[in-house]
């Protein structure tokens, strides 16, 4: 039965890794897909960061506007680091493949302090908007120190 | 009275167009935003090609998470089209900025397509979002073959 298990888990992992492969024609397109999750999400984040850092005035409408959209992103662009995808045009650390399970913790840890932001943005508090935008922080730094190079 | 509504409505597209170029450091910043938030788009629009041609086989959620993604990113490119942004690392023509009008309600008209689309979607039918991807398809056609080069 454990055997039975096992075999059933790599194969729903199989599947999984066929699946998000199959989305893309060709590794380079996969890439491309992840920078431009990346740069979508961030752009919205420091639209966020320029509010929670008095670069511009708060405005609680518009920095919902942007946390459904950062948020939105956070969960897209995981499914691109996929096999083959750690040359050509990426700052992708070959960490990412050697430690896929951390790395995936790391993206998760992420999308959860994103979903945070989300909801302390809903509460129009600007306090509780700048702590949080503060762990978000971290959460992409913590993966960018270990998983993209310079 | 016409002359005040006229400098009124001059105001705010002045204030807009501030607004919109302050949310880029860079022109380089808008044109890699708008060209990310383009491929997010085509990546999930295309998914939804794929089963609308056979190539994958119908999955109404699978398609239904595509075309809110793909919907989503349809209204983010067009507020990165600022002045001074038709140099540099872009395929946009110059037209963009001398027809601008034009530009915008092709642009609009995508959105509209696309808007149709997802709820079409959201009905499951097959051969309803069949229909309705072809016309966002033209709309996608008739803008990059007016404002995109080769």
């Amino acid at each position: 039965m454990h055997k039975l298990m096992l075999a059933a888990a790599a194969l729903t992992g199989l599947m999984t890794a066929l699946q998000a492969a199959a989305q893309f024609a060709k590794p380079e397109d996969a890439i491309k897909y992840r920078k431009a999750a990346f740069t979508v999400m961030g752009s919205h984040f420091g639209r966020i960061g320029a509010m929670v850092n008095g670069r511009v005035p708060f405005d609680a409408k518009a920095a919902e506007t942007n946390i459904e959209i950062a948020t939105t992103m956070s969960k897209l662009p995981y499914v691109a680091f996929i096999e083959g995808t750690d040359k050509g045009e990426t700052r992708a650390k070959p960490e990412i493949w050697s430690e896929m399970d951390k790395f995936r913790t790391a993206a998760s840890t992420m999308q959860d302090e994103m979903a945070k932001l989300n909801a302390a943005t809903k509460t129009g508090n600007l306090d509780a908007i700048k702590a949080q935008f503060g762990k978000v922080g971290q959460s992409c730094k913590a993966c960018h120190d270990n998983y993209r190079k310079e």
